[in-house]
């Protein structure tokens, strides 16, 4: 009989050991499916508790006009996904735009291709055979800026993204706000100029009206009928004009774009000091497209609004931008619904 | 030896018993103190759980320029009251402007007589030997309306009350609404017109310089000197007008008076359907002297919010009357702080 090399006895056993337990973590981890559902498209990931995405997917939202087609060929995307990923998918979050948290359905939305009321949750439920919980997507993004992004650790704080839209996730004492019927948190629909900009809901002043990529946009033009400073925006067609070309063009000092972006951001200014003396949050998170326009838009926003806050919340209320990566937030925000429903 | 009467003895026996019985409710029943400090007066008294007022007194607050004098003439007038009720004093809860839940503190309160910080709860716990909470008198009053009032049931609504200025206190899931600070809940310095009134805060265009008894005032005093109409208030000193004379004229059918409870409903109504957007609360909850002019401020108000809402929420939130006694609710409500501490 050899008697075996007793250094190398243990060395082999400890790396077994460890190769045992990684086996192990990654067999048990825990895992959640997040499904961003946009007008477009439909984003989905497996997501662990970590944040990182450990598969992900595609579909297309609009192509479908009946929500029976739809779901099913997203079951058939995500679900061979969900047989590859070792580990133990523990639900499924939905972020979609008027997605209701309490009903388990999506009412209405005006950006979807589908009418009336549809009882999501349970078709989910039926299809997968997994817990499902749906949010609209800006409060997705606020549990998802709370999990994993820049509001982690934060129990008192808005998500505002600034998108087509602005959409809002208002979180207090680390819950986001629903409100009696699931529908609250529609900051973009707070009316802040009377007899202002004709709005997608059917009323005029909208605040995304003003603070929105869109409503950027729509200021830009004001000023080249309005104004005859010269500007680089004045040779492009009109409809070429995009937020993020307007961005562009004020970092380069085009006096027009930057009076543009001061505008957008004295209406929000204003906007975040009423927000404060309503809930009083640690901060305002900015997202999605506008937001990237950094100390351009940001600076101006935090100067209107401690202009326009009460003395005691001046120079305390912080205005930051999101760290989660736009590809990412939206099916991270959704999953992260999956670990709030557990806690 | 005389054999007793059975049907005697056990009737004696029984009532003895529902003697002992409410003797022992009596000594053990759970009651908390109310103190409400006003800029003029400090009400106080002792509250059993059902809101039943036992005992209650009264000081001047703005005879004492020294927090001491006034902290001790407070105990001196309290203790002999809880020493007289049956029952166990659990708590004392207090309503102060500025009054911040997190600190235990009165912090710079323009309308009381102590400048900077005051350790109120601190103080209290010393002398009085017992639990000590405090808020500020708004979110105090939603406290007691969710315990004792209309909104009891209640998980998620808006106090509005309607005296000098404008307070409020918001519910969320059955929780007062502090903010990050303590602070939040200041919905009278939400601004509602640009470059509007001015305001006590030193701003501009709050809410409460329209939406108060003092707002309609001087909406009233605008109207006179703006139109020509005829209007029992040009024969009185502009100094005498107050919101009770007003609502009890437009009652009669003056149409100056009607207007400007019009005005004042209007820009409260649009502020309604703002706070909406917000927390989708199930009700508004009006109280104070404004609120008291009834059907004429409540039916315009509701008419105006109902305008200015997104679709999903029109004709669906209410707007109620408080139905807690003007005397007793910010005792009540100061009260109610101490069943909240318990649970």
């Amino acid at each position: 009989m050899i008697i075996p090399n007793t250094e190398r006895v243990t060395f082999i056993l400890t790396n077994l050991n460890i190769l045992t337990d990684n086996i192990h973590r990654i067999m048990n981890q825990q895992l959640a499916v997040g499904i961003d559902i946009g007008g477009t498209n439909t984003a989905f990931g497996i997501v662990d508790r970590r944040g990182n995405t450990l598969k992900q997917g595609k579909i297309s939202t609009t192509k479908h006009k009946d929500i029976t087609s739809y779901t099913d060929e997203l079951y058939n995307a995500l679900e061979p996904l969900i047989d590859e990923v070792s580990g133990e998918i523990k639900g499924i979050g939905v972020g979609a735009p008027n997605g209701n948290f309490y009903d388990g359905t999506i009412e209405f939305a005006p950006n979807l291709p589908w009418e009336g009321v549809i009882p999501l949750v349970n078709i989910f439920k039926e299809q997968f055979g997994l817990p499902v919980q749906i949010t609209n997507d800006a409060n997705a993004a606020a549990v998802g800026e709370m999990t994993y992004g820049t509001a982690k650790g934060m129990k008192n704080f808005i998500m505002i993204t600034l998108g087509t839209g602005l959409g809002s996730g208002i979180v207090i004492n680390g819950n986001v706000v629903l409100g009696h019927d699931g529908f609250a948190g529609e900051l973009g629909h707070v009316i802040v100029e009377k007899e202002g900009r004709s709005c997608g809901c059917g009323r005029y002043g909208c605040l995304e009206t003003y603070a929105s990529a869109t409503g950027l946009v729509r200021t830009m033009k004001e000023l080249l009928s309005e104004k005859k400073t010269d500007c680089v925006f004045r040779n492009i067609p009109y409809e070429e004009l995009t937020s993020k070309g307007i961005a562009e063009e004020a970092a380069k000092g085009d006096q027009l774009a930057i009076e543009a972006i001061d505008f957008t951001a004295n209406i929000l200014g204003k906007a975040l000091a009423n927000f404060i003396a309503f809930s009083a949050p640690e901060a305002f998170i900015l997202f999605g497209g506008l937001a990237r326009a950094g100390d351009l838009l940001f600076n101006p926003t935090i100067k209107y609004m401690n202009e326009n806050t009460l003395k005691i919340w001046k120079n305390k209320v912080k205005v930051l931008p999101s760290d989660l990566s736009a590809n990412d937030a939206a099916i991270l925000g959704a999953s992260a619904l999956v670990w709030e429903m557990q806690s």
